[in-house]
C-alpha cells in the first residue's frame, strides 16, 4: 500500500481567498476564479475501518459557494489555504472498512483532491453513497446525486404533481431543472420548461418537456399566461426575481412554489413583488434544505436509478475536462454558461 | 309594512369613480373619499321569502377596494352610481323567511345602505350570518366577522402555532393581527406583535401580547432577532415588504408564514427579496381566499364566540360614528390611521 500511494501526486483545489458576497440574500453570489487556488498534498493512507477514494468527478454547484463561506449551524467556513469542498464521485482504491470494497462507486461531499481517504462519512457526518454497479459515476452525482434528489425532494415532498396538473420550471435546463420536469411527466402532469436563449431550449425540448418558453423573447408573465391559460398548478423555480413574479401571476388556485434555487440572486438583490398572489389563489411556496431530507434520499435515489435505467430520465450532462477546468466550471454557473448537469471530469474511471 | 318602509329614508353610499390602482400586486391600492358617492333610494319592500334588513354597521375593509373593482373569477366590478358592497350588521325587521326572525341580529356582504331586502344569501351568495343572542351586532363583523375569521383561518390552517412556539404577527393592532394574536396565546404560543407607533404597540400590549416591536424605531430584523432569538416559528403577516424580508431572515428551521395582507402596497410595489429563507430554513409561505374557506366558518364561528364570551379574546374597536363617516373611516384603513377593527355605526341598535 504505502508504495502504490506514494507513486501518485495528489493535486488539491484550495480556497485562495473568500468570494465577494452579501450571502444567499441579496448579496450577490458571485464566484471569481481567484477563490480557487491549486495544491498539492501527501496521498493518504487509509487507516483501520476507512477507504481510500480516487475521485474521477468533482461537482460543481452553486451551492459550493455557500460552503466556502460557511452557513451557521451549518456548515463552518472553509479557511483558506483549506481545500475546497463538493460533491465527488470516484472509486474505491483500498477498503478497510467492512462495508466498502475495491471498485465500489461512491458519491459524497469531500475534498476537492485527487485522493481522499473516509472512515465512511462524508465531510457533511453523511454516509457515503455506493453508485450501483452499471451506473456511471457521473451518474452518482446528476440524476442520483444532490441535483437529482433536490429535484425529486422538491417535486414530490412539496410541489406535488397530479396528473393532468401544470408543472411549470424555471432553470428547466439546469442540472436540478432538467429532472424536475422530467419527473413532473412522469407524474402524469404536463411540463413547461423554461430557458434562456435557442440552445437551451432545443435542450429541454429534447428531454420530452411538453411546452418550451423562451425566457430572451421577454413578457414572461405573457409567454406563461398563453402557454398555460388555466394557469400554473406547480412552479418548480431554480430562478427567482422577476421570473417567479411571472410565475405568480399566473398560478393556479391551490397552486404550489417550490422554491428551489435563485440564480437571479447571483448578481444581487433580486426583489419579487407578487407574493400577495398567494393570498389570492390560496398559494402555497415552501422551501426546503436539502440536508434536513437525508431520510429520503434513499426512496429518491431508488426511484430515480429505476427511472434512469428504464429511460424515462435522461441526463443531460455538460462536462468540464481536467483538473484545471474546475474553477471555470464553478464560475460557468454563475454566469449561465452550463446547459444541463455541470460536471469536471478530473480522471477516468480506473475501473471502467 | 307598505307605509311603514315608505316613512322611512333610505340612505346608500355609491361608487363615483373608479380608484385608481393597478390592482392588489404591485399597482397600489390607494382609495380617495371621490371614490365614494351619496345617493338616496327607495326603501325596498321583503317579498316572499325575503327579509328586510336595518343596516346599523358598515365594515371598511381593505378587500372594498378590490370589490369596488372587481376580481377575475370572484367579482365583477360594481359600476359607476351602483351600490358601493361590503360587510354590513344590521338587525331584521321583517321576515318572509323561515329562518329569520324579526330582531335576529345578521350580518353579511350587502349595500351600504339603511335598508336592504335579502333572501336569507348576501351579495357573495353566502348564506345571511347570525349575530348569536347577546353578543352585540358590531361583534358580529369584528371577532365573529371577516377578519377575525381571517385571523382564526390563517393561525389555524396554516401557521399552525404549537405551544411555545413564537409567532410573530406584523400589523398587529389592526383588526386581524389583533385577533390572531390572541389566538396565538390561547395555543399556548408566545406572541410577539408589531406596530407603528407608541400607541397602537400600547393598544397590543394592553391585549395580552407577550412582546411588541414599534417597527417606527427602524432595523426591524435586529428587533425580530432581538425580541426572537431562537427565531419566528410563525409569522402572521399582514404588512408585505420589508417586513416581510426581516421576519425571513429570523424563520426558524420549518417556519410557516401566513400571508395574509400586505398594506406595505397600498402605496405602491413593495419588493421582497429574501425569500430563498424559505429554502434555507425548509419553511413555508402561503396564503389562504377568505371566501374560499366557507365551510370552516362556522366552525371559527364557534370557536371564536366562545373565546369571546370567555373574556380570552377582546376587541380593539375603532369606530366612526355617522353615516357621512364612511369614506374616511375606509381612508383611515389605508392610511395606517385605524387602531384595531375600524367600524362606522351608522345606526343605533334598534333592538338593543
Amino acid at each position: 500500500m504505502q508504495a502504490r500511494a506514494n507513486a501518485r501526486t495528489n493535486r488539491q483545489w484550495q480556497v485562495a481567498r473568500l468570494p465577494d458576497s452579501g450571502g444567499l440574500t441579496g448579496g450577490g453570489l458571485k464566484l471569481s476564479a481567484d477563490v480557487f487556488g491549486q495544491g498539492e498534498v501527501d496521498v493518504p493512507e487509509p487507516g483501520a475501518g476507512e477507504v481510500l477514494i480516487r475521485a474521477c468527478w468533482f461537482s460543481p454547484d452553486p451551492m459550493n459557494h455557500a460552503w466556502v463561506r460557511g452557513m451557521p449551524g451549518k456548515f463552518d467556513p472553509i479557511a483558506i489555504g483549506q481545500p475546497m469542498k463538493g460533491g465527488v464521485a470516484g472509486r474505491v482504491l483500498a477498503s478497510n472498512h467492512p462495508d466498502w470494497n475495491e471498485g465500489d462507486g461512491v458519491t459524497g461531499f469531500l475534498e476537492w483532491q485527487d485522493y481522499t481517504v473516509s472512515d465512511g462519512t462524508d465531510r457533511l457526518g453523511a454516509p457515503l453513497q455506493r453508485v450501483p454497479s452499471g451506473v456511471p459515476l457521473e451518474s452518482g452525482l446528476a440524476t442520483l446525486g444532490m441535483t437529482g434528489l433536490c429535484a425529486w425532494l422538491g417535486l414530490t415532498d412539496i410541489g406535488r404533481p397530479q396528473p393532468g396538473d401544470v408543472v411549470l420550471v424555471s432553470g428547466a435546463s439546469g442540472a436540478i431543472g432538467s429532472i424536475a420536469g422530467q419527473i413532473a411527466r412522469i407524474a402524469g402532469a404536463r411540463a413547461i420548461g423554461i430557458a434562456r436563449g435557442r440552445a437551451k431550449c432545443d435542450l429541454i425540448a429534447s428531454l420530452g418537456f411538453d411546452a418550451v418558453i423562451d425566457a430572451s423573447e421577454g413578457d414572461l408573465a405573457g409567454q406563461i399566461a398563453a402557454t398555460a391559460p388555466d394557469g400554473v398548478d406547480v412552479f418548480f423555480d431554480n430562478v427567482g426575481g422577476p421570473m417567479l413574479d411571472a410565475a405568480l401571476l399566473n398560478l393556479a388556485h391551490g397552486a404550489r412554489v417550490v422554491v428551489c434555487g435563485a440564480t437571479a440572486h447571483y448578481d444581487g438583490p433580486t426583489p419579487v413583488t407578487n407574493h400577495l398572489m398567494l393570498a389570492m389563489r390560496g398559494a402555497t411556496m415552501a422551501g426546503f434544505f436539502y440536508f434536513d431530507h437525508v431520510a429520503r434520499w434513499a426512496e429518491g435515489r431508488r426511484r430515480l436509478g429505476e427511472w434512469l435505467a428504464e429511460g424515462r430520465i435522461r441526463e443531460a450532462l455538460d462536462i468540464a475536462e481536467g483538473f484545471a477546468a474546475v474553477p471555470d466550471a464553478a464560475l460557468a454557473q454563475f454566469e449561465g454558461r452550463a446547459a444541463g448537469r455541470k460536471l469536471v471530469r478530473i480522471a477516468e474511471d480506473p475501473f471502467a
